[in-house]
């Protein structure tokens, strides 16, 4: 019955730069343990389940384990801290809530490859069809990936319930953790459902951003680590104000990637959100310009949403977001959010060695190529 | 951030047969507040997420929160107790793990039905048709379910973490939890396998029902329950032995009645098992023992599993399970077994009122007829 307190001191990261490392080297040990738990099921199990481990430690960015370890430490958390072990275990535990998102994820966009590799249903598939098994591989590996992503988001509520936190501290970071959840899981629907319903809003586009990127993936992660730290409210909310405009700048820099990244950087196909028809703000505010200014061209980019696309279609979907002006509204509203959060991170008292690399992150991922 | 402490105290059930109503008084509950979370995503959302709480609240047996609370009690835990709201509240939460294992596991088995309604990817399915959304309704309906599910499993987990539980309770039911999840979905992922890999085996059938039931079902339940009393681990590994017993012999009689139940009466199409080709214990020593005594018949067996049938077929095919021999041989076995249970049951120093309840449910559940 012990079982709740027994794990490895993990290494924790001695600078922001360190917290993938200290992720993996982490994550490595608890998906090791939890080998051992399902090879109790049956060895081919094991095996099925180790692709979370493989997808897991395969690749991604620790995004949120980074904006919770700064969250910690802007509220004035020390690796030497006495439960400073337990609070990087949570901040790495969103990397499972990650791993269910974009297993499931993948599955609705029906996509082949993630991070240039085959998807998890996909892999899952495969297996199938090398064991010559009964049935369609296809739905076999759907089957399968869905179990593995309720896996995934189980491991991440084990990881928080096994952290030895008490009192107020737990309270503060069970409240945030259990609010992100939720959004996460609401805001991907009203992706879904935004999409369905081809609205062309940009108060629906940037909903979506608020609930299933913002929140999710800057907002909370940083109140869950200031939590983690035992921060006052006030910090808390000052940090969910920080999170909300650095968010949906990182997810108006992912929009401009899937449309004008290169796909050999990104990992992924350009344009895949235009064939998907998703409704990005890119597009929103775009369909808004050429509505009043060039109804000709907003007639053709409707065209050229939601199905597959020639490469010189989706030259002409690209020309149309830039001649529109809605490239440049987007570049000009990340450069805002980004500085108009960046003011309020000056403003906070706070270590200045934390304002600067939450400044340097913040810079870093509404900056990047991939 | 009080959020974590704010929940109205629940109705406690006087006895077993309370609890189904306790649970759903509770679970209506948590439904009302976490609409209150979703439709501040929007409103179009919160009608989606409601799909949880209608299907939670449309049906369902409360096995697992009646044997968790069956496990309460067992090991002295009062409604009296200090922390019998907070105990009662995890015993409940397991209906919505239940509810997110049933949502997901009827996009696997690509079920139409559930408890006589449409299933909830069918449901979302149907919204989408009546809206004329985009794209392919099927396919809509099943991301919406994957969410869903996700949703359910998250509510589950907050429940947990909500509760105010400390020490050694806290360690000993997140030990009883995490062990739990991780059981039940590789032992539905083992289902899955077997299924595909068309394991005969008597044992891989077992194997099946020890992780994806047995356990998950009664055993991990009955644990749980006595956790959140305060049990010794004696008392813990006793009640995981009766839980194992008697989660077999559920299984079994579900299995039966996936054959010879009245579809009336059990709210699904009987057969629904040999047409997915599921690989129970009774196919599996119908199979054993026809090898055996009547080679033809085992092919004809054979020729049954895993393809539609008509009821002349589906007549033959419960014809030779019960005439190999295999339908009173599984009889005799959920005899035993529930007998052997009640007799450690019998040994267990525990409230006499307590053993009697857990009594009666044993022999309700292996005898039931839907």
């Amino acid at each position: 019955m012990a079982h709740a307190r027994r794990y490895h001191r993990s290494v924790l990261p001695a600078t922001i730069d360190d917290v993938p490392a200290a992720v993996h080297g982490l994550l490595a040990d608890v998906f090791a343990e939890r080998r051992t738990a399902t090879s109790v099921v049956a060895d081919r199990i094991a095996d099925l389940t180790d692709l979370v481990g493989d997808f897991v430690l395969g690749g991604g960015k620790r995004v949120r384990p980074t904006f919770a370890w700064a969250g910690f430490r802007l509220a004035g958390g020390r690796c030497d801290d006495a439960h400073a072990d337990a609070a990087f275990r949570v901040c790495a535990a969103l990397e499972l809530i990650q791993a269910c998102a974009l297993i499931h994820d993948d599955i609705m966009d029906r996509s082949d490859t993630r991070r240039g590799r085959p998807t998890v249903h996909r892999a899952v598939a495969a297996r199938h069809r090398e064991n010559g098994w009964l049935g369609d591989p296809d739905h076999f590996g759907v089957s399968t990936a869905i179990l593995l992503g309720d896996l995934a988001l189980s491991w991440a509520d084990d990881m928080l319930a096994q952290a030895p936190l008490e009192g107020t501290v737990r309270d503060g970071v069970v409240s945030v953790w259990t609010a992100m959840r939720t959004e996460v899981l609401a805001g991907q629907m009203l992706d879904v459902v935004t999409e369905a319903a081809a609205d062309e809003s940009v108060d629906a586009a940037y909903r979506v951003m608020r609930f299933k990127t913002a929140g999710y993936t800057v907002a909370r992660p940083l109140q869950l680590g200031a939590c983690l730290a035992g921060a006052p409210a006030e910090v808390v909310e000052t940090l969910g104000r920080i999170g909300d405009g650095l968010g949906i700048a990182f997810q108006l820099r992912d929009d401009m990637l899937g449309v004008f990244g290169d796909p050999a950087v990104t990992g992924k196909p350009s344009g895949d959100d235009l064939v998907a028809g998703k409704r990005t703000a890119l597009l929103a505010v775009a369909l808004r310009r050429s509505d009043t200014d060039d109804p000709e061209a907003a007639r053709r980019l409707r065209s050229l949403v939601g199905r597959p696309l020639g490469d010189d279609e989706l030259d002409a979907a690209r020309r149309i977001l830039v001649d529109s002006g809605a490239a440049a509204e987007i570049e000009t509203e990340i450069e805002v959010l980004v500085d108009d959060s960046l003011a309020v991170l000056d403003a906070l008292d706070a270590p200045s060695d934390a304002r600067a690399d939450l400044a340097a992150v913040a810079h870093a991922l509404t900056r990047r190529r991939s």
